[in-house]
């Protein structure tokens, strides 16, 4: 319908996305998949579900946990986003370090394309070497290639034991080397490597009055483990605890083994955003950046900005790379911003970063995406962008620069 | 040079795969990597490898081994096969199941197009959302869109211990429940699950008079773990095998420790193929299928040939879904041929398998894509075709079916 008059269609999910990708710019038709909520089947010899694209991710999840299964991917806005959101992102979250991408875990897609024609790519095989993997395309697309309506996934086995460990860390290099320990130590039941600066440590005290059992160090990492066998889990984590105290690794640290203590500790690596948003106007950062430089984007920028800043901080998912760069003002500034960019993508192109880690690029980074993409791979994205939605319908104005 | 003269181009790695892919059928010119085997760095935080698309896979590991680190993918053509070769075909192998497939560890490539232009995505991220992931559209691709000349790959600790377990099964039904309650009380140091029929053990001993420990089953299953801790991993191993033993799962079994005796049983598993050579002439078959219909393929061809066909014989990595089904016989027939294909193919088809679960298609399977994807898929292929390499001069005559 929409393509043989010429509308243009907004796909949306969950709505929860940070780029604004699910927001209609103009006048498109918002094209929700919030009634396409079925499970469609779940095997649990293979581990692989097959739903529809509206299911929200935390539902799918509760069903799996009957079942002894999870998702492989798990984000804060679990309540609300869609699975085939999740997928036309390629969400990445506090699993990845663990299960992978989903460019490994999907494992077929059911795509409406911009003709209004369906393909079925919704197969259930962990492996299928016929012809280009045509699902790759859609995943990460933001809606543009088409509209992803079903999704099938390979699932992990519940974990039977989780324990988490918050400790503190004389400097970066230590938070470094506390994970290359931790990862030979923990090895297979490593399932996140978080860290946090003081500054993000101090916000969520002085704004949202969580006091951390640990202090006094410049910065704070949260390393979780998932696996099988408490026991087993617990004497490898005792073991690394020993080694990282005794070798000065880590000056401080407290380790929780129960739902309630595990979830107060996450509360002061996940609330961190909310305790921001009490700190005045954000400016907000996702980045990659090889591991060993993810901080001195922080410092540099802290120097850079002096007293014009109010706060300055990182944190983020160490274990993958990706550091989430926040700087807080009293109130939003032009002056400001313009001291910010492109600073931070002129620097995180220096070293081959991503200046959109997870996020994606949406409405508001799409003109940026050279900082992190050659001229030929862009010009590829607008061919294949021009091969499946000639008309220019599906999503228009999101991830792709404007044409100039 | 190519591009300009419209000389055709066949990019050729270690030559090692299976379907022709790397072979030029008529005038082509051979594009070699051979000389393209440098490691450029790796990063022992991240664990991410860049290195040249010659690079031998065994030396990749063995440099890898060094620093405490292994490759994420293990074949037996390792002692050949160059890393941009397995990219290229998305190769699977043995510890697929553990570590997932190429398209989840493979973080960056470099390309040369059909114009002789470079792309450059060899990135050494584990995220980056900033437009559509090119790089997987190579992937697998068998040389037919470009020439991948460079390789960032994510590699996983290498494991402290290893065990194995051969085990006898009394039917099918029982090797799939043994599937389900290892991975349940193995979990995390699951790293193989491979099955394999009596058929196949009779060969390998009639052939090799290699002796199996273990005898009078139907079927047998090994079964690897890889961990960091060899007494944690004893245990879960023993605790699993009392429980299949004690509940009639398993009804024999041999476990190994060290290096000698793991060898020794994994080389029943791994010298299949070879033994169905000394057996005659070999119809060979790759195929996906839901777990659960993997083995009644087997047994419907076996019924349909009758005594046409000297031996069928089913084995493979049953924890992928992958089925490698061989039929041999005295000699080549073309009624034999006629009496298996298009009947597995069309069996496949049913259960929505893959005909091609990890070799590719190549020149020999091209003409038989249509079993595994829907015409618009296939036309979606030639688009991405026609628009990467217009004037067909990549390796022309594999992978996508002659135009009719």
């Amino acid at each position: 319908y929409c393509s043989e008059r010429n509308l243009a269609v907004n796909p949306q999910g969950g709505n929860t996305g940070l780029v604004g990708g699910s927001v209609p710019v103009f006048d498109e038709i918002i094209l929700s998949t919030v009634f396409m909520n079925q499970i469609i089947s779940f095997d649990k010899v293979s581990g692989i579900l097959v739903c529809q694209a509206g299911c929200i991710l935390e539902k799918l999840n509760e069903y799996l946990e009957e079942q002894g299964f999870i998702m492989p991917l798990d984000l804060g806005a679990k309540g609300s986003c869609h699975i085939g959101g999740n997928v036309a992102t390629n969400a990445g979250g506090l699993r990845l370090l663990r299960y992978g991408s989903l460019r490994g875990t999907v494992l077929g897609l059911e795509v409406v394309l911009a003709d209004g024609s369906t393909l079925d790519c919704l197969t259930s095989l962990r492996k299928d070497n016929t012809g280009y993997d045509l699902k790759q395309l859609f995943i990460g697309s933001e809606g543009t290639l088409g509209v992803i309506t079903a999704v099938s996934i390979l699932c992990p086995q519940k974990p039977k034991a989780v324990n988490l460990a918050f400790l503190g860390c004389q400097s970066f290099a230590k938070v470094l080397e506390t994970f290359t320990t931790c990862r030979a130590m923990l090895g297979e039941i490593l399932s996140a490597y978080e860290f946090m600066d003081e500054k993000c440590m101090e916000l969520v005290e002085k704004h949202l009055k969580l006091a951390s059992p640990v202090t006094g160090s410049p910065f704070y990492v949260l390393i979780e483990t998932s696996g099988s066998n408490s026991t087993h889990d617990e004497e490898k984590l005792n073991n690394f605890l020993e080694q990282a105290m005794t070798s000065g690794l880590v000056t401080d640290g407290t380790v929780a083994m129960d739902d309630n203590k595990i979830k107060t500790l996450w509360s002061l690596r996940e609330r961190i955003t909310e305790a921001l948003t009490h700190d005045g106007y954000v400016y907000k950062y996702d980045i990659s950046l090889p591991v060993g430089k993810l901080y001195d984007l922080v410092t540099d920028v802290r120097v850079r900005l002096g007293r014009s800043a109010k706060n300055v901080v990182g944190y983020g998912h160490l274990g993958d790379g990706n550091l989430h760069l926040n700087i807080t003002a009293e109130s939003y500034s032009h002056s400001l911003l313009d001291a910010i960019e492109p600073f931070v993508y002129e620097w995180t192109a220096r070293y081959k970063g991503s200046i959109s880690a997870e996020h994606g690029l949406g409405f508001k980074k799409k003109q940026f995406i050279q900082y992190s993409k050659p001229p030929e791979a862009v010009f590829l994205m607008q061919g294949f962008k021009a091969m499946l939605d000639p008309k220019g319908i599906l999503n228009p104005y999101k991830m792709l620069p404007s044409g100039s």
